[in-house]
């Protein structure tokens, strides 16, 4: 039985993990047939976000405590996360990606990802090990692993970014993915795309799915 | 095309809405053919709970703020649901639906529920309007309802609990619903059973399939 890695940026799209990329990909897995364990980096968010006016709130959440909602208190420190005991590493999107994760969202192609992210990252490279992304967290990929062929959705900004870092954008639609089979990278757009909660399912299923093929 | 009301409690299974129950929810209605509008009482939250130790934390969160996370943004007040403008009511599960839409969790079959839920629960019920209700979240509506038929799984003390309250209710197993005809109640177990997500995902779409026959 495969065990797929997922890891958790926090618990809400404009701060942390979107919840329903985070729900669906745990749902895709367990369909497919896989097990997982989810993990989240011990650090403080960037910043927390009301989620009704878009406004910073003053207050202070720590990405792995939230990030424990979605994954019903069944979550471990990313530090512990193994490469050897997972077949895979998978990352839902949500701001957080680029917030949390990496600070993406502020620095663009400059960014710095968080160095255990990305250590984590080139470690399932480097063992040809899948790496799956969704909606904003392939830019992520994109910039651990220059030359990667990723996909955001087809985001004007986004696309040249990606290839700033030096990598390279594939335009798609709701529910496709793109595979870099060279570099074992599976990616789909999800809400980076303007989509409905069936269309984020389905991207969910077929991203899972080309996952496990690889 | 049906529109139906998601009233969310919070964020996070141990002092909120369940995210899996809430996500696959609207997932489930969305796939159904209908449409939702989530709502959640502008409220705080009874406690802030740190899903990994189990632990109280010293801080101090509102249901409708928190709520947004899972309905990205998309949320009103409950304050201004008409039951005019829906078609059915659904209330996913977590410890939200016993601590912050009523004190369930502390007073059981005495228990108070919060004075404008169960405003509007009467009100779908005046108006012969669908219930819908999952996990803890039945025994909610068995307070408001007497007389009602519901199942909440097959937990010994919260059946009594809902005896005591004037209602019956009804063991079922994963994914099995409980339809109340007389007075429009679906109710299914989710999470108060040791449960899987793709069970979840099962019983909600039971759920919401019920719901829009009725």
């Amino acid at each position: 039985m495969k065990n797929i890695a997922v890891v958790l940026s926090g618990c809400g799209v404009f701060d942390g993990s979107e919840i329903h990329e985070a729900t669906l990909t745990l749902l895709a897995i367990n369909k497919k047939g896989a097990i997982y364990q989810c993990f989240a980096p011990n650090t403080t968010q960037h910043h927390v976000i009301n989620h009704i006016t878009g406004e910073e709130m003053q207050e202070s959440r720590n990405v792995l405590v939230e990030s424990a909602r979605i994954a019903r208190g069944q979550i471990k420190d990313l530090e512990t996360l193994n490469s050897n005991d997972f077949d895979a590493i998978v990352f839902p999107g949500g701001f957080g990606a680029a917030k949390n994760l990496s600070n993406l969202a502020f620095e663009g192609a400059d960014c710095k990802v968080l160095p255990l992210v990305a250590e984590k990252i080139k470690e399932f490279w480097t063992n040809k090990k899948p790496i799956g992304a969704m909606c904003i967290a392939p830019a992520v990929i994109a910039k651990i692993i220059p030359g990667s062929l990723v996909t955001i959705g087809n985001d004007i900004a986004t696309k040249d970014t990606i290839t700033q870092m030096g990598s390279t954008h594939q335009n798609t639609n709701h529910t496709e993915t793109v595979i870099d089979a060279k570099n074992k990278i599976v990616t789909t757009p999800c809400y980076m795309l303007d989509a409905n909660i069936a269309q984020i399912e389905q991207g969910t299923l077929n991203l899972i799915d080309e996952i496990i093929k690889l």
